[in-house]
């Protein structure tokens, strides 16, 4: 049984090789999408290359909608998109993967049907194919080299379905779980750098000291320190002393 | 010769798979990057199996530069960051792969030199190399099946690397090219529509054909017409017209 995340479709045209519709599914599968449809596959249908290529995935070929035409496949769809490499001649929308992922979680959100189709790995899909969707993804690839196969075609797009699903880790996120040293503790790390480092005779010469002191109390605000940090920062200096005392 | 495109390094450490280091440099050479460094590669170097498989990107893999250590493919640039699919233990900025990307344009920007590292296949970065990164980039994979291979991960880093350059074709730029149909030319489609609809009886029964006109209207209005569709869509209604006339 697919999952009953809200998703789309991905629907796969007539594709060729057992292998990329197994990888096409991990890909899929990679960002938690397990509703593929296959149209009319050149080998016919279970295709044990995809199967065996898919490993982890295989569920989603077993679960897979076996069709014969597109029509079909996107039926009961209230919008379709479809991926292309090239520009066509056909007037409609054509979205970037990040808007057209936008665009379905907010038709699915509303309880639309969306599929997104994917061509046959030579060819792309064909004009007639296109002109039965109502919008066009286009991957910015280097059009010195716009080589994407099936499966990658599928992962770019499986990933900004993720994206739009929203709580990506980021920075803010994952830094704000750190144990972040206070000022306090800051302002007293310091202290005992600059008692030590003195006694070292550190802040040498004398005209630079005043500067020398600014400095190192500017980096140490300037760093990001959690408390772990800051205790190895004490541990280090405390450490220098006792070997400095060890070997009077 | 490397194009002189300002980017970052991507740096493969010990890589396995040849056929891998040659789907990584395809999926670069896709986003237009194609400044690789292989570090001490498990096969030694140049390797057939990856040229076999680059293809069409096989300069990436005779331009790249060979090293034995991370520390040596990292020495000169300013900013490093490790992809990684585990949280690890360590206290560094966690980015997803957009907003690193973001971070990378605009350090680069600035003239600074940054690297993005990608571990082997089979068990990824270790800790030891994860350290000497500034940050790290974590791929927002489905928890149950985090299978992203090397060549996958490059291509997603790269895609982010081209979202983050902008110019991206959406749906405004495209769409702003088609030569729309002003409003008086849909305003003279309806016209048309409803006098010869008017004369075939399709406004009935009577108390409805004020409610029927409007709907109309409002879906002329409501449709993206272009130019060419309204002329199209005149051309329907004139030959139904021929049609009827030549039936008498």
């Amino acid at each position: 049984m697919p999952t009953d995340t809200p998703q789309p479709s991905f629907v796969l045209v007539r594709p060729q090789m057992g292998e990329n519709i197994g990888a096409a599914a991990r890909a899929m599968w990679n960002f938690g999408l397990d509703r593929m449809c296959v149209v009319a596959p050149r080998d016919g249908w279970p295709n044990p290359k995809a199967v065996a290529m898919a490993s982890g995935a295989g569920r989603l070929l077993d679960e897979a909608r076996l069709v014969d035409s597109l029509p079909e496949a996107v039926a009961d769809c209230h919008f379709v998109m479809a991926t292309t490499a090239r520009a066509r001649g056909l007037t409609k929308p054509v979205f970037s993967p990040e808007r057209a992922m936008q665009e379905a979680a907010s038709r699915i959100a509303e309880g639309q049907k969306v599929a997104v189709l994917f061509g046959p790995e030579r060819a792309g899909l064909e004009n007639d194919d296109v002109a039965r969707a109502n919008a066009i993804i286009n991957v910015p690839v280097n059009p010195e080299f716009p080589s994407l196969n099936l499966a990658q075609c599928v992962l770019l797009t499986g990933y900004e379905w993720r994206r739009a699903q929203g709580n990506i880790v980021d920075e803010r996120v994952d830094m704000a779980r750190a144990d972040w040293a206070e000022q306090i503790e800051i302002e007293k790390l310091a202290e005992h750098y600059d008692e030590r480092l003195t006694q070292a005779g550190f802040f040498f010469p004398e005209h630079k000291a005043e500067g020398m002191r600014t400095n190192l109390r500017n980096m140490w605000s300037r760093m990001p320190l959690t408390r772990a940090d800051v205790q190895m920062l004490h541990g280090v200096l405390r450490q220098m002393v006792r070997w400095k005392e060890r070997g009077r």
